[in-house]
């Protein structure tokens, strides 16, 4: 079997369009590469689900902001490219910035059409210390699926707040897919799987463990009964390594995503650190 | 043939599912109702290039300001279904705002997915006047090109900046379909045909027509060699009713939108005025 590596969106929708014709069901895995089991997961369920899977590759630049790690980001597009063969990936599309968005760099709502997530999704977690963020990732990921006509899309759901925003746009807008969230995968001491985990030194790496560990404890807590959420946050802070920097321990209803102060099923439990320089994001959802 | 009207996105879905199977070339109107001949020559035009029209009818109300017409602009249903079933058309869509937006009027940014055109096409203009109107627009429009697919879409040059930036948006985000242009339609007298129109007095109608009057003008003098955009303003205010408040006379470069000082070849012309309470809008692109 072969995989297709394509740069450009001329390509990848002609072959697209070919399949649709055959009926053929779509799946699309959305990556910014550097690509680990984490992703390896999505594809083999995107696999599973469909007869044709596209992996985009592709370190989008409207989603970072100024002060973020987009020129150091990894970048690692052949071992990628084998991880994808190796699965069974019919197209690796890795578009250049110039070819997403155009020539000349215009890549501010300026000079560019933004799909914008509401507020109330966007003013909290994640998007309270990245003023924009969700806007480039709305945006790319609208263009991606536009490109890719897919039926079903493959969201981990390591990002928790972008699968709800991803899963609110589609409804808002209308898309004609199914988005698929898949769980977390974790190394074996329990760190969340990440593109960002090659950044930390080893020291750092032993205080990031501290981050699933506090999870791993709220869960226990709450399946004892304990449901107050004061109570859950000091659980997580007094296991948190005090070397990290931490940037919000949050719990919301991930059916509404309405912050709540007694747990309940469905409650996201989400965490943003910093170990040295690197952020970091975890979460579970209790059941 | 039978003219369809629908009021469910599902029901719409269903058919052009149908439709994209015998690989019919799907074509959409995108309309606020009141239909009158503008709207028909769209209709006409989708007929002569589609196997299957659909006319959305839906007074959107995120394109509104808060102090805008939304509540007394013309509702015509059943004449407009007549219009579509006399000129062939397969489905007239017209939704419920809920059907659109959901239950419980939750319309704000704070609440709902928006797409937004670039600053740089809204921040003048129409858009100047009337902030978020184009977010609305270029939201309802994802919307409708997400329910019903088509592969052509047609627009009226008369409101030539959302023609420019429903062009812009698809290119933006990779939508797949081609927008159809299709020039103005006017009374004998020049007035421009437009929903609107139906809220003139007489007096105020006789006002209107000096729109189409020094728009006519403008043409004759860029055709004599006159390409300083001050003289062809002050051509326009001599000739514009007195009793007309101005809103704006305009002149942008229709490729790329910046306004110019010299008149070319392409260039828009564009005035909006109101004649009493009523606001009007009219253009010309000089060639």
């Amino acid at each position: 079997m072969n995989t297709l590596l394509l740069n450009k969106i001329y390509d990848v929708k002609l072959n697209i369009t070919n399949w649709k014709k055959d009926n053929l069901i779509i799946g699309l895995v959305p990556t910014m590469g550097a690509l680990h089991k984490g992703h390896a997961s999505l594809i083999k369920k995107a696999k599973e689900m469909c007869d044709k899977v596209v992996v985009s590759v592709f370190v989008n630049p409207i989603q970072f902001g100024p002060n973020e790690d987009y020129n150091k980001y990894p970048r690692t597009i052949d071992a990628d490219k084998n991880i994808c063969a190796e699965l069974g990936v019919d197209i690796v599309f890795a578009p250049t910035p110039n070819e997403m968005y155009g020539e000349g760099n215009k890549l501010s709502n300026t000079e560019l059409t933004f799909v914008c997530p509401p507020y109330n999704l966007t003013d909290c977690l994640c998007g309270k210390s990245r003023p924009g963020h969700f806007d480039g990732v709305a945006t790319v990921v609208t263009k991606l699926f536009n490109i890719t006509s897919p039926n079903y899309a493959f969201f981990g759901q390591k990002d928790a707040q972008q699968l709800y925003i991803i899963k609110k746009m589609v409804k808002d807008l209308n898309m004609n897919l199914t988005i698929i969230p898949c769980p977390i995968v974790r190394e074996n001491d329990g760190l969340a799987l990440s593109s960002r985990n090659s950044y930390l030194s080893a020291e750092e790496r032993t205080w990031a463990l501290t981050i699933s560990k506090s999870l791993k404890e709220i869960e226990k807590l709450y399946k004892q009964g304990i449901t107050d959420c004061s109570i859950l946050f000091d659980t997580a802070m007094s296991i948190l390594d005090k070397n990290l920097e931490i940037e919000y321990i949050e719990f919301r209803d991930f059916n509404t995503f309405e912050e709540v102060k007694s747990a309940k099923n469905n409650t996201l439990t989400a965490i943003a650190v910093k170990a040295g320089k690197t952020r970091l994001i975890d979460n579970i959802i209790l059941v």
